[in-house]
């Protein structure tokens, strides 16, 4: 067979394999719907939507499909039952005041290995202290899965992995503490090795279903990786044995005396440290010095082993994520589509033949799911809705209403500046309109940005002058006055407005330097905190960059994607903690740090065996396992991935040579694969955000408010004047000339929040939106939507 | 405005730009032909296919439509006349006998670095000499340019930049020289500036086109790369300014001693490192050992300048290098289908009301263009072009004969063994047929797979033991064994066939460990060559790669995007050669290796400043810009990153502190941009290359081939019993598997090359196929092609 047909084929399989995956998945989830449905015993009855269209739709009804179209919002997936109990139960629990106990109990958990020992210096407690707040987190994990099993099916439940990883973990953990007490009250040393497990309780929750898609997501990877891997590792192996065969005889040595490539175990573990290029050059000079062509050997290992290999994982693991997480938003989406389908059988109407929503339902459905939402903004959503002005919708346009809602639209109350309303003669008068037009002018804003940068430099010269701490009040005075003119031209409430980050920003630097410079100079004597608060001045330079257009929107890209990266956050912190708590466990104690060394020992770290080593002279002792906070830095430090061999070789010298496995399985996981996935989805997400257009949601609805303009005002709110205006800009400079452009009145104004993206899903929904808008929408309707209402229609 | 508008503006513009950049490329081009054709004063005239009719076209035709053909194939887009003499010319300058000498040229050019002061220790010429040679390369590069002006029109040819380059070059390159004569003579010191400009030869004539290429993408990227880059140095200032603050008045020292952000100049460099990695985690340390919350202020620091904007850097500069590309690819396939229908107008003949061109026309044609292929090569391209064997082709399907000749296709002659002639009843005996049949079973390779394998065990544990040296005996004879039954059951001419690299490297491999056993055991001493070669056979263990399928797959994506690499090595050897001179003309001599440093002097390095620091400690002293093959190596030490500020620390202590610009520069252009491009390469080719279907023209082709079977054979070449194989497989045994299904006797058969893409352009152009498609292609037509024929048809 020809390679390259070996090549299609191995395609097609790959195709087929997952392909079958998504079916399987569906397929699951459509059985699963179905069994629930058969296996409700309470008295009720099943509906098709032919069945109640002459009933007009009770609350329960209203309740079911709320459910729904929260589901469909937020992107959950849970199978819950829909007796009047079930769906009231389900409601609490998706409910903040259940949800957030949930996250205070997880982060408790976790937080537990401060407090355990080994624990932060001071802060140690009493074992069976740490042990009943860890009784209780687990009896309120389990108390969260009674809940949810208190409105999903028996047998749906049970074949939840995430519940049965749940479940298992609070058994094992609890078996653990026995163990352990049992063990400690009888005096016998033991280790709560359960520990490592606590991250469980942090993936496996409904809560945390991003963090959830992304370990899947890093699961399936993984497999695709894998024969590059080997082929990788086998490189490595065949390159070690070269540098064997080639310099073990020569009877070199390294810069430091030891001995150079002596045996295969130690060749294999410098080479791998060279693809992380850390003992680049050192790992060859004695070579190099001996015999400049050696040098070719360490170009042609780098070359194929750190870039091309590194290059490679890069590809794969980019090409593997995004055709994963494509799968997994068009499970998501599929899943969304039908939860709205459920909801709108449960409240459609039959006219002309056709299932429609009317107006009324539509807004009471509304009212329910989002009762934070306005008047207003919902009429403005059933405007963008009902195009056609019908005064009802079909489905199709009702299994937008998910998408709508997740659109962030900040409603602002235009209103006059207040002093215009006190002295309108003297805010009106010709003097004031001059000021107010300088402050509009944009030389108002150059002006300052180099007042900040003139004060950047002052700052960066050294302080201790007295003409410069005289200059800091001239700079002090200067932005206060510069606040006080903005604060006259602009209406304060739409000026100290959430989205206005700069300007709160701005004040709140210039308030704290005036504070910092008034107690230096009435006192005389600062504290750390204020020291450093008065430092961040500095970042007033930032604003600078907002006067440049094209920086502004590279600067406005990393925003955007800036939140999405949280569930990065949270999943290196997953890792972090379980190889935190395995390295406290394995290399505790080994090498300790002393403020002020005094004894010789104190000096090699508390460790004799670490004599001479780099890891003293480099004077590593704090990177140490000692307690997690410590253990966190040095695994930030490991991950950063420089010199990560002289930090391991403190702990193998110290503990055992089997300890590099701990440090090079930390490179493999965290540095090959996570970090490349995170530069995966940086390079999606920031393609994304910097070349195509606006999701069709919210260019739609931004067409809408602006098609719209009065419009809404006069017909449906006639008592508000009402404006709509999306270009409300962020900067408080444009914002104000919009403003002033506009005629003077108290008025709504709706704009589209700046962070588009409240949710990783939306982000992820719009990267593969073209793609996803081939999808034929009748799959949805082929997996049948049953439900019941228990007698109350 | 809001920002999503900007954001939205700036592509506008961007995509606004671009488009009519490409438009005015195309205007130009156009009007280039449109000045030539005008400007042309040779008696002649001016055809229009419909002028001709009616004649048959002659030899002069068919060169100047070869011509045509040609620079579509090769993606030429030389501006040539078409006089008689002219197109001479032209042939003559494409010609192997005129380029070769010019790469020579070339070559020997960039060469003079290496015997040139200051030349490697041994090599050094005099002045006199290598100037007489680099005069003999400038005198060889101004005849190429004349003979390139020749055949073009004058204007044209003074309106190309690289022409202008090239003149510009040569008149600085010789002022230069005369200037250093006078001074040298005159007693003065002078350095060679102008050597910096030798890389501006490689790049501008027009042999380098894809070199040329890459340039031009790097400068375009770079602009979109800017205001990124800006923003990010923005930071970096930002931070310096804050660690200035915080951790400037601590009075902390380094581990060695020196003071720890004492100014703003090494705060920014000490960041400017850190971003690299190169130096975390030491420069954290002293902050962090003092109180660890500093530590916070690095990871932040780490996490938005290394990860964030790096991965930022990554995307820009994969986004702006995948849409140039486009848009050059875009270019050269318009040129290439306008030269086709160029060489279309010239030969076709009317049919119908229809231009077409007759099956003698095109094999005439293409005997002149490829003059090394084979009838019956010719004939399969005809099949493939001329599907509905109607005896001509119309203008599209003619397009894609510069593709068919791209695509190369093997011709093998099906021999019998020489054996089975020689002695056909022992060769068909059941002995002979049960070898033959224990080779091909799969058994036989696993076998010989774990025979490395062991082997490998063996090289890898200590050599010194006799049994292991009696082991060695053992392999080779097994080896022997297998290359002797392999040629025993495979045709011998098929087995070291060109292709089959697998045969070839483990004869080589078998037959050198031959040798070398012998040698040692007759002379019982070694040469280092023969050691090495020896040692080589370790290689071996990549055979087994081979055996696993999913191995295999990767292995051959490699190999397949292996060689268009080449330019991007082309492209960084550019970039090395002109840092090295200019690192050479600034740092020479600074630094000192001594192979064994007697005196305290020779021990720093040869230079006193140097005394206690890292770079000595290090033993870096080989780490010099003494010559260029030093300068070479340390500056592939640079591109690897780590403890490159090291290695500029030596040449900052001895020369001054500016010296870090140079590293730094160095850094920015090669490690940030190049390397990022070389990522974005790899990253694009192999996930091409993984995940997306063959070319459609060798698909095109592998269907016809396989279609046609024996078809050809009976059919046009009744002599020759033919046959089409399409699944010649590049192992040797599944190889010989095919072959024994097969009939026996004497046959062609045909595969597709397993080095698919001869030409970086070729890959590039299957990158955007997908988009190319869908370009009208009547924009071609658009442009007329005219073209004289003096007088002779």
């Amino acid at each position: 067979m020809s390679n390259s047909a070996v090549v299609e084929e191995v395609r097609v399989k790959e195709g087929e394999e997952e392909e079958e995956e998504e079916k399987r998945k569906r397929r699951k989830n459509e059985e699963d719907w179905q069994q629930e449905v058969r296996s409700e015993h309470t008295p009720g009855k099943i509906l098709t939507t032919l069945d109640r269209t002459t009933t007009k739709p009770g609350d329960q009804a209203f309740q079911l499909a709320a459910a729904y179209v929260s589901d469909a919002q937020y992107a959950r997936n849970i199978p819950f039952q829909t007796g009047e109990n079930a769906i009231w139960c389900y409601h609490f629990y998706t409910k903040w005041v259940t949800k957030f106990p949930m996250y205070l109990f997880l982060i408790l958990d976790l937080a537990l290995a401060l407090v355990e020992s080994p624990a932060i210096p001071g802060l140690e407690w009493p074992f069976w202290a740490s042990m009943l707040v860890e009784l209780l987190c687990l009896v309120a994990f389990t108390g969260r899965l009674v809940h949810l099993g208190m409105f999903t099916e028996r047998r749906v439940f049970w074949r939840d992995g995430k519940n049965i990883c749940v479940v298992v973990a609070v058994i094992v953990t609890a078996i653990d503490m026995v163990v352990y007490l049992v063990l400690t009250v009888e005096g016998h040393w033991d280790i709560r090795w359960s520990r490592v497990l606590r991250p469980i309780f942090a993936i496996n929750f409904s809560e945390s279903r991003q963090l959830r898609r992304a370990f899947c997501n890093i699961r399936r990877t993984l497999l695709g990786i894998l024969s590059v891997f080997i082929l990788f590792l086998f490189s490595i192996a065949t390159f070690s044995l070269l540098a064997l065969k080639l310099f073990g005889n020569q009877h070199l040595t390294t810069h430091q005396g030891s001995p150079y490539f002596d045996n295969y175990l130690n060749a294999l573990f410098d080479l791998y440290v060279l693809v992380t290029t850390a003992n680049s050059p050192d790992i060859m000079m004695p070579a190099y010095n001996k015999n400049r062509w050696y040098s070719l050997f360490f170009i042609v290992y780098i070359v194929v082993n750190t870039y091309l290999f590194m290059s490679i994982f890069l590809a794969v693991v980019y090409n593997g994520y995004r055709k994963h997480l494509k799968n997994e938003v068009r499970t998501s989406v599929f899943n969304k589509r039908r939860s709205m389908a459920c909801a709108f059988q449960v409240l459609c109407e039959p006219v002309d033949e056709d299932m429609v929503m009317s107006q009324s339902t539509w807004l009471k459905l509304v009212r329910v799911v989002a009762p934070t939402t306005s008047e207003s903004h919902r009429m403005l959503l059933w405007q963008v809705s009902d195009e056609e002005h019908q005064g009802y919708i079909g489905k199709r346009v009702f299994t937008r209403l998910a998408d709508l809602l997740n659109i962030e639209v900040v409603e602002q109350w235009r209103r006059p500046h207040p002093l215009e309303n006190c002295a309108p003669r003297v805010y009106n008068s010709w003097l004031s309109c001059l000021v107010r037009h300088a402050v509009h002018h944009r030389f108002f804003r150059y002006f300052f940005d180099v007042v900040i940068f003139v004060n950047a430099i002052f700052i960066a010269t050294d302080d201790t002058v007295l003409a410069i701490q005289k200059a800091e009040w001239v700079f002090l005075a200067l932005y206060l006055v510069e606040i006080l003119l903005k604060l006259y031209t602009y209406e304060p409430r739409a000026f100290f407005s959430l989205s206005n980050f700069w300007n709160w920003f701005d004040t709140l630097i210039v308030l704290i330097a005036l504070i910092y410079t008034m107690v230096v100079h009435s006192s005389s004597h600062t504290t750390e905190i204020l020291d450093f608060l008065f430092i961040l001045r500095v970042l007033r330079l930032l604003r600078i960059v907002d006067t440049f257009h094209r920086l502004r929107v590279v600067m406005q890209t990393l925003i955007n994607i800036g939140p999405t990266m949280v569930t990065f956050a949270a999943l290196i912190m997953v890792f972090y903690y379980s190889f935190a708590i395995l390295g406290m466990e394995l290399f505790h104690g080994k090498v300790q740090f002393f403020p002020t060394p005094s004894t010789p020992e104190q000096q090699m770290c508390g460790n004799p065996l670490l004599v001479g080593s780099e890891f003293v002279q480099r004077q590593y002792c704090k990177n140490n396992f000692n307690d997690i906070v410590s253990a966190s830095v040095l695994l930030v430090q490991l991950t950063v991935v420089n010199q990560w061999h002289v930090l391991a070789s403190g702990f193998v010298i110290t503990t055992d040579i089997a300890a590099r496995l701990y440090f090079i399985v930390f490179h493999m996981i965290v540095v090959i694969l996570i970090i490349n996935i995170f530069i995966a989805f940086v390079l999606e997400a920031f393609i994304l955000e910097y070349t195509l257009d606006k999701g069709k949601m919210e260019s739609a609805i931004e067409r809408k408010i602006q098609e719209l303009g009065l419009g809404i005002t006069t017909q449906e709110l006639e008592n508000k004047q009402e404006m709509l205006i999306e270009n409300m800009e962020h900067s408080g400079n444009e914002l104000g000339k919009s403003e002033s452009d506009q005629s003077a009145g108290k008025c709504i104004m709706f704009k589209i929040s700046e962070k588009r993206y409240r949710t990783v899903n939306a982000l992820l929904q719009r990267m593969f939106e073209q793609d996803l808008a081939d999808e034929p929408e009748d799959q949805v309707d082929a997996v049948p939507c049953r439900f019941t209402l228990d007698g109350v229609l």
